[in-house]
């Protein structure tokens, strides 16, 4: 088994502009970069590839394999599953909240494919146990996309249901839940910028 | 073991009033009250109260009892732990993504309290062995005060991790959840009125 992280620094993050500054996003992907990969191998996943149109943040890269790919990221990706010879763990990088215990329950699945969805559609994590016989397809409400096309393949499917897995970092609410239920290094950088503020209804995030 | 659901289906849901009018909001959360009894009895739970200010909407409820309080939430649900014998499973009325099997997980912890927590810091099921011996304060950042009433009271906890059950129904970016992973009365009222809207980011609502 194999996992890979798709990965992109420029410019990362775009709907977190409203309380980030583009360095702030640049710094703030990195640190997640990070702390998924130790997630990872904590897990005891040995072979991490990180799948990225441009070196630009990974120089230094030494946890992982850095593949460069400058097309879309679908297209990058399924080339990587069909030349995957083992099952594959497809990570999002913006998943602050990943514990060890949940790649473990992910990649222990007793069916073809296992994903965890995250809010609004979105695909967080999917694991497939035959690379070559399925093709990803990310964007729009890829989760039922890629149920969909587990369904079309006659692959059976795992929706694994977690709130922590499943909360990614997009939007300025994210880092609120971060806030709330994060640790380590990106917990620590979005703590020296913002607070929460309580009130009524949801906890929302206000500047320091 | 016992039950009790929060509810008032007056002026409900304020903050779905940008897609829905009040008279919506209250077949709504009709809707949902209903599906979340119907999820407890099926998984067993023989007891359920109704904690509501007001008789509004419950004139006819046969399913479960109804107890009238009009006293603040806290209050009322504080008055009842402290009169309570038995464990009390305190469950959110706008949770239409909760199953039979998040039930039973969450009643069959091992530790004194177990805790899903919601979006934004909520508290969206809380099931408490001692009822006599713990006091909730929801609004705000629930979840991580109903921590720390467990830590100071010298209970132990345990986080219910679960995508489906930390949705719960407050603002409109929650019904495209509940369009994507829902199922039965809720989801179809839902589906009349609205499609997703898909494009490079999460999904969103769109009027039909």
């Amino acid at each position: 088994m194999k996992a890979v992280i798709p990965y992109k620094k420029t410019c990362a993050k775009s709907r977190l502009s409203p309380v980030l500054s583009q360095e702030e996003r640049e710094e703030f992907v990195e640190l997640m970069l990070n702390q998924v990969i130790d997630t990872l191998l904590e897990a005891g996943i040995k072979t991490i590839d990180i799948l990225s149109p441009s070196i630009y943040g990974l120089e230094n890269m030494k946890k992982a394999n850095v593949l460069l790919d400058k097309s879309d990221l679908n297209e990058a990706l399924n080339r990587y599953l069909e030349q995957a010879e083992e099952p594959v763990l497809i990570v999002m990088a913006d998943l602050p909240l990943l514990s060890p215990d949940h790649v473990k329950g992910i990649t222990s699945t007793k069916e073809d494919l296992c994903i965890a969805p995250g809010k609004g559609g979105g695909t967080n994590i999917l694991f497939i146990k035959n690379p070559s016989e399925y093709k990803v397809k990310y964007y729009g409400s890829s989760f039922l996309t890629h149920c969909l096309i587990a369904e079309k393949t006659e692959q059976s499917i795992e929706i694994y249901d977690s709130f922590l897995a499943g909360t990614d970092m997009d939007e300025p609410e994210d880092l609120v839940e971060l806030l709330i239920h994060g640790s380590r290094a990106t917990k620590e950088y979005i703590n020296e910028k913002f607070r929460l503020e309580t009130s009524r209804g949801r906890v929302r995030l206000a500047p320091i």
